[in-house]
């Protein structure tokens, strides 16, 4: 009851209901955080994607192509700031995800630059007060549950505030980019249409999961009967324009590694293919800028053998002796594709196992997605 | 001849004197292209990271932890724009990559938005020049090679126009970014202390490579010679936050998969390990965001015992018996994690082998980097 009555004056100071959050306990399912839960570092890093939609208030947020609209917290905190009676300024309208952090909704800032401004002021303010308030209750409970009490620390109503700000700023709105910073949020990601800032509220580095590093790129290696091998020599203006060497291409976002090769061989020369295995992937840093990519080699089976080359990319593809592939002076001294094309030749002739990749559902996150391992596993 | 001439009247036409990339061919060398270029869609991802350095105009500009800035083609385009001599207005200045693309210098963009703003439109006038003088002089060449002559198109000093623009803007000049939006430049990327934007000149889809999609997640599976695996529970607020699982978390900028599981181990436990083999991966999607992740497990060997936690993040660790961790009544439930624990004890048990680190240099890239591939490669 003491505790009760401590968030409700919590609550009322900082102009914020969060009875909501005492009537609506937390769902314990099991879809709360990720596979990767299976340690620390990914449960922090899946921020934003792995909430139960249950408590939405809204389920249908216009969000752009994300799809963490349907996973958030769904405690609206829209609400007048009753700090300042004087003048009245709205919040910016967010939710709770279930990592104490606020995601602020993209579709709703204001239009103006000085009412976002303003807006955003007011509400970090807020966000403010609720990370101290947070801290005050954590304290509090733990003098009940150690000095009087059985009150375990999970049943508490708001064991952290807030620490983690996140706040998208589509392409239209990219005035509202300089208040941002100005505020003392930070870049956090960015792709074609929008960019993303973050606020770390405590006064320690931030915990926040760092922006994605990695591209996927995706190389097929195809034989026929003949033992010839797929090649196709691009039009680049690099020194290896002139060599003939496998298709390869980066995956598309959220595409799986062998559906992306096989896409690409038939992007580039118009072959059908299946999967048979991953033999072996490539890891290299500052490869654009500081980012670094995963180049992962698959083993894919003809299923067509006329060729016609995607002519934007690709100045010439052909079935080409494997001897000959290997032959061009080029492979002799460079240890790396060689490696590749040695590795590729024995799974060719069974004297090699490579990853297949195998659909698993994980209870921890709920998704149905791939684990690759190799198939010759006795277990 | 002619060709001289033509070219020579472009560049004295947009203001821009390209006499240097006449009298500096591109170098051949095979540092040009990364790995990726065994196929095409990797040159074009590459971009900005791969031109030799030999042409620098200035060899050490301090961009923002990048790495770009040594391999870019090195000529400054810096100029005034002598098509409008009643208003003198600076260029941004800016380099030449090997891809047809244009980098503007970050450490030199104007300081006053208006100024930014003259000068961004200047130089976007010039560049749209510079692609289509590269499209009349493909032409040309074309009627040249086919028709008269012999003039080979990879001879030709302008083979192609400008295409990509890159414009990295620094957190402390954030009030640069509407003004680059309302121009045309979309977001490309960003992280902490910069966003990135680019501009596709062509009329067609951009063949920009896309930005960061992935993050690198690494869990270790330790043994010891008790059947005991190094287990932890986490701090977290979502449903598994009671489950004794592996350490898991993320790499960290260009580190290899490898030695973020032994680092993460190290960090969450305080237990020291070696690397034996990388033994499955889980690729998931839409896990932050739209972003994807993969999910590295690596069987690591035990080098101390004694358990020290990350307090911040760990709640507990321990040495746990196998069976008490599969026991689990969570394990039985989650094919996922499942799956994982029977591949690391069949690995633990020698019946299975999954993939080893190796290290070797790529021609083509002129990297040094990680192969991962099956070690029981009779090859």
């Amino acid at each position: 009851m003491v505790m009760m009555a401590a968030v409700m004056d919590a609550c009322q100071w900082s102009g914020f209901c969060i009875q909501r959050l005492i009537e609506q306990p937390r769902s314990s399912g099991a879809k709360d955080c990720s596979f990767q839960c299976l340690s620390k570092g990914f449960l922090q890093k899946s921020i934003l994607s792995t909430t139960s939609s249950t408590q939405l208030k809204s389920s249908t947020v216009p969000l752009h192509g994300s799809s963490y609209v349907h996973k958030k917290k769904g405690m609206h905190v829209l609400s007048p700031n009753i700090s300042s009676p004087s003048m009245r300024v709205e919040l910016l309208d967010a939710w709770d995800d279930d990592y104490d952090g606020v995601i602020i909704n993209p579709e709703s800032l204001p239009l103006s630059a000085n009412a976002f401004e303003l807006a955003l002021r007011a509400s970090l303010s807020n966000w403010k007060l609720k990370f101290q308030h947070g801290l005050v209750l954590v304290l509090f409970s733990h003098i009940l549950s150690h000095g009087f009490g059985i009150v375990p620390l999970a049943m508490l109503p708001m064991k952290q505030g807030k620490k983690g700000l996140w706040l998208k700023i589509l392409l239209d709105q990219a005035d509202l980019v300089p208040i941002a910073i100005q505020e003392g949020f930070n870049y956090h990601q960015a792709e074609s249409g929008y960019v993303m800032l973050t606020y770390w509220i405590p006064n320690e580095p931030s915990m926040l999961p760092a922006s994605p590093s990695h591209q996927i790129g995706v190389g097929g290696f195809v034989l026929n009967d003949k033992r010839e091998v797929l090649v196709v020599k691009e039009k680049c203006p690099c020194s290896c324009s002139g060599l003939w060497k496998l298709p390869t291409g980066y995956i598309n976002k959220s595409e799986d590694v062998f559906t992306g090769a096989i896409r690409e061989v038939k992007e580039e020369t118009g072959v059908d293919t299946i999967f048979l295995e991953l033999v072996a992937f490539r890891h290299a840093h500052l490869v654009a800028f500081e980012n670094s990519d995963l180049l992962f080699v698959c083993m894919l089976k003809p299923l067509s053998f006329e060729i016609t080359i995607d002519e934007k990319e690709i100045q010439a593809a052909k079935w080409m002796p494997i001897d000959e592939l290997i032959g061009q002076p080029f492979y002799q001294e460079d240890h790396m594709s060689k490696k590749v094309i040695d590795i590729c030749m024995s799974a060719y002739e069974d004297r090699y196992s490579g990853f297949i990749a195998n659909q698993l559902t994980s209870k921890i996150d709920g998704k149905l997605s791939y684990l690759y391992y190799n198939y010759s596993n006795k277990n």
